[in-house]
Parts: structure tokens; C-alpha cells; sequence
């Protein structure tokens, strides 16, 4: 029987779904839960889901909230994860939202926030495939690139919280415009919009691509992980040839990580990695080895695909959790 | 009066000179020798050299060999410091050189060895423009670029110790060769050889420059940092531009560095540096504010010059030795 004082929700915040786990203190899943996210431009609303999907959670496990130490969230944004604010989240719409404060009110359980990729991070490297690891970066790739940092076997967030954002690390000074409203930046070449992108400016150029038809049969308005693999299965010459471009990319920007952290893990995590696993990794492995400025010695540098997929976040999140509350 | 047993000896092995130091455990320098370096097929003789150095500096501090707790020296190249040993070193003509032992049988006194950047970043942060910060980046601008990290007020050497490489991030995918052999490397558009290869080729394309001129009064077959300074001052318009774009990608690389790390300070140091200043430093603090993913608190990122200069590496090392060795 697990200790009940050690039982900590673990909580992924995205612009789609809210998900909830709940974990005891050998990190079993006890219990879930998951709903749509309903974005609102009033952020209490989406606060008041995020405690229901909490309470769903915790029935689910057959607990009662007293049970529960603590509630872990990992949030897609800047975050402040010493006073639980949320400066800004994008896909959320939020600003300066106090999060752990207000959830903290509605629950009555301490509640702490961090980013979503840094939680991730924490999941792959105490639990997934960056296990045994005292040095290890995060780059999960997605919508946008996230990364996360572990130096001497705890997260390193920086002077102020915004360590480990490779994604926007400059790999071509003057090339395509990011999101972020700079140009060159690692996710502008890599990501999985920056892929659709490339897609479909092939598509209108002339090429002949099977993509826009597969997203049609899914009823997919983006060019979602799912939709890249299956046009990868079928050999779809569009999709292959930008692939392959932006696995050079990511190797790059690994080499780039590993020039300057020189780490013994790399962990390639998101949706494509989780998919598609050593084959998404070994072509970026390959093209980031070229970059290496050290070529001795490059297996100590394990580069590999995240192995706790959708989990990684949610479980991080609980052991940031217990790592902060000390040994519950 | 220093506890003589604290004595330690910086040393600065470079491809031009050598240089020791004689400090104490307070950091004063209580003597110092220097010599040309004699770069010779055959490591054992520059050891010796190495050696003979070390005995001048200890006789113009008026103290004996037996005065000596430890000689620590910062090497240009790739160092196993765990072991002393040299992996390769350019300028020295050296491969796998067991500097440490071999030094340590000639002068009977613990030798320690590591890259000099990581000395020179330890220096600045202990004893110079870093002090105070627990997370400092250095950068330091010369014929390469060269870095070195301090994470938790120690230096972080990574898995194989090859951390710090920041003149190996790459900022232009398909940009000019470095010479690492790849292409488009920070030190391959903004070092002191990447400024001459730019100035050079302006002068070739019929572009108006002093430089030449300059270089011959002071007979020099290369852009030193004096040369540059002087041709700044003059307002040459070659240097000038071929200076800015340095500035703009050092920024770049400085804002590469930041998104990554969220470091509290970033010293730029080297020769430039050295002799220009806040002058050489604000133009690369306004290029990199531009790539903050994080735009807030940027105050809290300081990018300062270098502030021990030559001193930087010599005093470094002693520092890095001392924390080694233990409180001695």
C-alpha cells in the first residue's frame, strides 16, 4: 500500500487538454482524468476546470482530497514557479495569471506551477530515458521547440526561470521569421509548424504531396504528428524531403547543446519522437555528431527519444513536486 | 604575511608565451616571470621550458620550490583535467601530451591542468567583472572564441570536460568555414580571424582601409587587437563595418547563450575586450537584448567586460587549484 501522505497530483495545463494524474510516492498512476481545454479570456474560469479535472482525478483514484500532498502543474509559458505565476501562456491567452495561488484557494492543497518542457525534462530524466543521467537536456519538439535542463541531477531554471528555451536558439542568422517575431531561431526551421509550413509552400510551388489529402481524411486542419507519420508511411516525397531537412536542423541545434553543455543525455521528446521513436532520433543524431567540435568520446553523449511520451510532463511535474516539498 | 604553504603558481601556456604567476592565499601576486614560447616538435622541451618559468617566477617572489603548495596552468586545447593530460593543443603542435606528470616529476610540486578559458572564466568570476554572480558564461573574443561556464559558483566541464565551446555554436547554417573544418561557427564570423579574413577581403574588392598600413608600421603580420583599436580610432570605415558585424553576431551568439542558460553575467574578455571595454561590449549587449526570448528583468542578465585581462587565466588557475586541492 502506498503511504496516502505521498499521493501527489501531477497536471499537464495545454491549450487542448487539461490531463491530471494521480500518483503515489513509487510514481503509480493511481487514477486520471482529462477534458478539453476551455480557453476563456477569463483566466478564473479556466482555473475553476483545472480544480474540477483535479477532483475528477482523485475520485478516479478511489482517494479523497485530504489524501493528496500536493498538486503539480506544468504550464506551456513563462513561468514563475517560485511565487506560481504564470507571466504569460500563450496558447492560453493568460498574463500575470496567479495560478498556484487562486488553485491553492479553490482546493485547499498546496499547489506549485513550472513550465511544461521543464517538467518534461524532469519526467525523461528521473523516470523515462534519462534515467542514471547527472547532466540532461529536454528538446521537445512540437508545435513550437521547448527544451529543459538538468546540471548535477536537478532542474536549472536560471537567474530568471527562462533557462533551457533552445528553441529559440539563432542556428541562421536572417533565415525564416519565428513565432517568437525573430528570425533563424532553431524552432523556425524544426518545429512541426515550421514543417507544415515548408509542406504546404512545396504543395503551391507544384510539388505533389499526399499530405493535404491525409489531413482531410482525419479532419485535421494542421499538419498534426499523427498526419506526418502516416505521410512518412507512405513515402510522400513532399513530407520525406522536409523531414529529412529539419532532422538536419535538430541535429544542429543538439550539436550546438552538446558544444556548449556537453551533457551525458540528450532527450528527444514530443509528439513526432514519441511516434516514431530511433527513427525520428538517428538521422538527427547522425547530422549533430557532424557538429560536434569534440569527436572523442561521442557515445558518452547519449542523444534519445523520450520514452514516458504523453506522461513525461504529468510525472515530472510530481517529482519537481516532492524534490521542492523535500521527502514528503 | 601569507601563510607561505598557500602559494600557489598561475601559469598561462599559450602558443605565444609564457607567463607565471606567483600568488598567495589572499590573491596577491607576489612574483611573475614571462618568456617567449619555443614551439618544438618535441613536448619535453617546452615542459622544460614550462619548468624553468615556474623556478623564475618562484625566485622574483624571493621564495624556494619547497614554498610551493601547487602549479596550476591553462592550456589552449582540449584537457583532461582529471588527468593532467593535454589532448591537443594547436598552437603547441601538441597531441595526448602528459603535461601534468611529466611537469610534476621535473619540479616535485602538485601540477594541475585545464583549458585556459575555463581558467579565464573562473578567474573573472572569482577574482574580477563576475564576482558575486553563482551562474557566469565567459566569452572570450581572440583569434578564436573560446568560453567557459560556471554553474552553482563552480566550473561545469561537462561529460567528456569539452563544456563551454561557445565560438563552436553555430549561428549560420552554411555560413563561412571555421576552422574547425564546419561552417558557419560563431568564431567563424565574429573572432579576431574572422574580422582580418572580412577586413581583407574589403581591401581586395577595393574597399579604403589604414589597416594595411597600420600593420606594416607596427610590423605585423596580423589583425592583433592593438591593430583593430588603432584602426577604430582612426575611423577607418573598413574596420568599422567589418567591427559592427562582429558586435552583431557576438550579440547573436551572447542571446544564443542566454535563451539556453539564463546566466546572471556573461564576461566578455580577450584582447579586444581588454583594451576597448564597455566601448567593444555595448554594442554586442544591444544586439543580443534584441534575441531575448525573455524580455523581462534583462537587468538581471549582466554582459560586462573582462576585468583582470592578462590576469584573468594565471589568477584562475589558482583559484581552480585551490578549490581542487581543498582548502589548503
Amino acid at each position: 500500500m502506498p503511504r496516502q501522505k505521498d499521493v501527489i497530483v501531477g497536471m499537464d495545463l495545454g491549450g487542448t487538454s487539461l490531463r491530471a494524474l494521480v500518483v503515489d510516492g513509487r510514481n503509480r498512476i493511481l487514477g486520471e482524468a482529462k477534458t478539453p481545454t476551455k480557453v476563456s479570456s477569463k483566466p478564473h474560469k479556466l482555473i475553476a476546470q483545472v480544480a474540477d479535472v483535479v477532483k475528477d482525478a482523485v475520485i478516479s483514484a478511489g482517494l479523497d482530497h485530504q489524501d493528496i500532498s500536493a498538486v503539480s502543474i506544468g504550464v506551456a509559458g513563462a513561468v514563475d514557479s517560485a511565487h506560481g505565476i504564470v507571466h504569460e501562456a500563450g496558447n492560453l491567452r493568460w498574463r500575470e495569471v496567479p495560478l498556484g495561488s487562486e488553485l491553492q484557494k479553490l482546493l485547499g492543497i498546496p499547489v506549485l506551477v513550472d513550465n511544461d518542457v521543464n517538467v518534461g525534462t524532469v519526467g525523461e530524466h528521473a523516470l523515462g530515458a534519462g534515467r542514471g543521467a547527472q547532466n540532461v537536456v529536454g528538446i521537445f519538439v512540437g508545435t513550437g521547440i521547448g527544451g529543459g535542463i538538468i546540471l548535477n541531477g536537478k532542474l536549472y531554471e536560471g537567474c530568471r526561470g527562462a533557462a533551457g528555451e533552445v528553441g529559440h536558439i539563432v542556428l541562421q542568422v536572417g533565415g525564416p521569421r519565428c513565432s517568437c517575431g525573430r528570425r533563424g531561431c532553431a524552432q523556425a526551421l524544426a518545429s512541426r509548424s515550421a514543417m507544415e509550413r515548408d509542406v504546404r509552400a512545396a504543395i503551391k510551388s507544384g510539388k505533389k504531396s499526399l499530405v493535404l489529402k491525409i489531413m482531410n481524411e482525419h479532419h485535421r486542419k494542421r499538419m498534426t504528428s499523427g498526419i506526418i507519420v502516416r505521410a512518412l508511411k507512405q513515402n510522400d516525397p513532399v513530407m520525406t524531403k522536409v523531414m529529412k531537412r529539419a532532422q538536419h536542423f535538430l541535429g544542429i541545434l543538439t550539436a550546438n547543446v552538446v558544444n556548449m553543455l556537453d551533457p551525458e543525455c540528450i532527450v528527444i521528446g514530443g509528439g513526432i519522437a514519441e511516434r516514431l521513436g530511433e527513427a525520428f532520433v538517428r538521422p538527427i543524431r547522425e547530422s549533430a555528431i557532424k557538429y560536434y567540435l569534440y569527436k572523442r568520446d561521442t557515445d558518452r553523449v547519449r542523444i534519445v527519444p523520450g520514452s514516458l511520451g504523453d506522461n513525461a510532463g504529468t510525472l515530472g511535474a510530481v517529482v519537481l513536486a516532492r524534490q521542492r516539498l523535500g521527502n514528503l
